[in-house]
């Protein structure tokens, strides 16, 4: 106990009910001090034609991308220098806030920002968190930032986040802080 | 459809399987492209008398606060500087890391570290997120600070994140990102 | 076998409950040659906030009446001459049809009709169907009628069937069927 | 809500298990003023094997077909005068009761009786009902009759209902009431 | 896994509930090698009103006896010499045999015969096994005798086997076989 | 009712599962006094992949063989005098108690020992029962046996009971009484 039971037309593929499995694990979890072990998912699955809802048969919803694997393919795109390939995981409203509070609609915008601030960044991933909320899903992740400010210089393991909203598998909203500024501030101040 | 059956011995309260209805909700949403009215949760309760696990009665696992609660009672307590208060909510092995790599162990450190920052910081929250994850669970807050440099000098609407760990009800681990060190740069580049 | 397993928001009387078992009792029998005794129906009751559709709770449906308890209702009325009481029982779209085509919408219409036709009629049932289709519920009605002809001659063992469409409570549609003109023309012909 | 969960042994078609949820469907909207979309009809088939009742393997009850098909066929044999083809229909006790009381047991009794009233009779169906009483099924059809009367005039558009008893896909019982009394003293009043 | 789930009026207590859960609990655990603290049993209870097998509301069975209770308060009333009591357990049909193929139908010719055996004997339990077989269930209890022959001499430690046939609360058939012989012979051998 | 529905991971052969059904009607009907008719077992069988406990995929438990089948294969070896294939069955602690209190450990033993006591002997089975209890699974067998005495004379019709534990398909323990000693002392009786 507790026990979950979860009827699902049939038709979905082993590793979609492995991870809604997983996931209402973790939901229970969250929630009961149970002991992890006795926390149990069962999944029935009926046939297309023993299901109906209002008198009328439905048709399954269809398996979701994991919020998470949405965002490692926009960073990884990115990183590639592959706008297009980024930006058809835009949402039409999508908009990103970069630290100092600097705003952008587009990705070249972006680009050009950045330009002023580093040669080159490269991300390092600690970690991935999916939070699934009432309203969307939202993805962090953080890790350390390399690369090379404008003069050369390089610099590594310099902290930051990123925070996805996704809805219906494109990504709405992205806001990001880092270290950069401190790590600047500190290395003006000793080279001063 | 999808249909989620749950089996909890009897006692929680009306709260308790609310919140457990929702995030069950909130997981088989991101995980199946179901139209949100067809979601249904289901939670069937048994006297205690009424379960067996390996042959034996089990005490049902207590209910857990939602990990943000805790966070927002940590963050009371520190804005409050209630620093026993805020001490009690985190886990032995607890740690921080602030902007530009500072970590501590003890809140003393930190605000012996702050009080060179700033002369007094105070945070509006934007949001809440909250990730329930295989190892433990993540509680996300954002928003802005207020307050006044060491000179005196005003600043608001400065971005902020904290992420932090929860696991048992207790504080293990706290991150801080936030554009502090941005304002002041530019700050510092005006006045220059 | 077959089992039905009926979840229910807690609060139905017994008496609904029953009714309720005994409806899909006869729809499973209706359709699978099963033993009758082997036709078994659970009902499980849950506390309102153990049940959640589309991420809200959702208050129970009311108990319907039973469709033929709204005919008789009507049928006691008209008998008792109480037009108001019987009215109240009607949709606004309300429309009869009786024996030769003559249609009606409002009952004046039908005492003045019928009132060339008997000196008075009395209704003696023998039985009730209910039907429970897709677009709406049916009742029939039927019997004998006994009762005077204008010119004071008694009749009796005249069989009849009402046809009603109810809908949310109130009567739609009635339509009546009798052997009144048969009986006549006999009479007459045994008169001559 | 209502959630209705039905256990089946494997082995019904599609088509069946349509039906029978259409049915259940139809028992809970006839009893609970649910919304309509909040009613779920899931069917959980399982193997021979893995059901028993009594300590006993149970064979799985045949699929029925719906009692309106029975009569149906009887109509559609009745009106190509195919009397062997409509007899077969027929349970031993059959009675049919005709407008003015006219009894038969046997179809012949009809075609003879019915000769004296009409030169041939066509049936146009407004509509079927079906009830899944305790005792048996019923079905009614009604619509409008057309064809000639004895001297070779037309009538149509006279409206009747039939109803049958079904029982273990034979009909036990048809019951008729038309208005062709009614329109024959009319037209003879007209005529005179 | 397995999770056994059983359905039961309500009303039962406590003691029951959890008895026949230990039996299922058994009853798994004999037929598929589980580790056991994955045999996990789920009793739901419905109100009368919310079952019906064959369109009728049904009385829920009697809570039985565990049928080594019944055993045990037979041996008592033997060992008492409560002959009344005794036979008040007993079934019309009631049988026993004794070593050496010695029969009875009244507990007064066990009593004779057991006389020109022994003085006294008691018995002392090392275990009661209870069998659950298809058309009765089988009590057995052994342990060792200890008492006085005939010339007064000790036993003790003499082994014995009783088995039982409970069927409706009342025992059908007991069957002794014990070492008496195989021991007197022994020490009329040593005493020859 | 009662009602027991069993979950089981997918794979497990019919008459196993048929076994478990058997099984769990014995152990409800040995608890509660319902109708034979009204105890219904049902199976659902879920993919592996539609199974977790403990947020992990588990192995679905063996099928055990029958207890009593274990014991019928010993026996069967025994009397074909395979002591190695009844060995094989056997526990390493395994232990035997016969009439008169004699132990053994080993097989050799126990046949040294009967060889002082009968030419040879067989047995006549009359029923087996299965008892599954918390600690162990029990069984018995009963019935007759015949042979010779070492001087030659035929013996039969003597009862005989051995009691065996199983565990894990291993013998652990056999007890074994019988009429031997007080046939013997009887036919001495006589024959002195």
């Amino acid at each position: 106990m507790p026990i979950v039971r979860l009827t699902l037309q049939e038709g979905y593929e082993d590793a979609l009910r492995v991870r809604l499995a997983e996931r209402l694990t973790d939901a229970v979890r969250a929630t009961i001090a149970a002991p992890l072990e006795a926390i149990t998912i069962v999944i029935d699955e009926v046939k297309p034609s023993s299901y109906m809802r209002g008198r009328a048969a439905r048709r399954p919803g269809a398996a979701l991308a994991s919020p998470s694997d949405t965002v490692r393919a926009f960073l990884v795109a990115m990183e590639a220098r592959d706008l297009a390939g980024a930006r058809s995981l835009l949402a039409p409203s999508f908009r990103m806030t970069f630290p100092g509070g600097a705003e952008f609609t587009a990705l070249e915008e972006l680009v050009a920002w950045g330009g002023k601030r580093y040669r080159f960044v490269r991300k390092t991933y600690e970690g991935f968190d999916e939070c699934f909320g009432e309203q969307a899903m939202v993805v962090y992740c953080f890790g350390t930032l390399s690369g090379e400010w404008p003069d050369g210089r390089p610099f590594e393991g310099v902290r930051f986040i990123d925070r996805f909203t996704v809805d219906e598998g494109k990504l709405v909203d992205q806001r990001v802080w880092n270290d950069l500024d401190a790590v600047a501030a500190r290395q003006n101040a000793t080279a001063g």
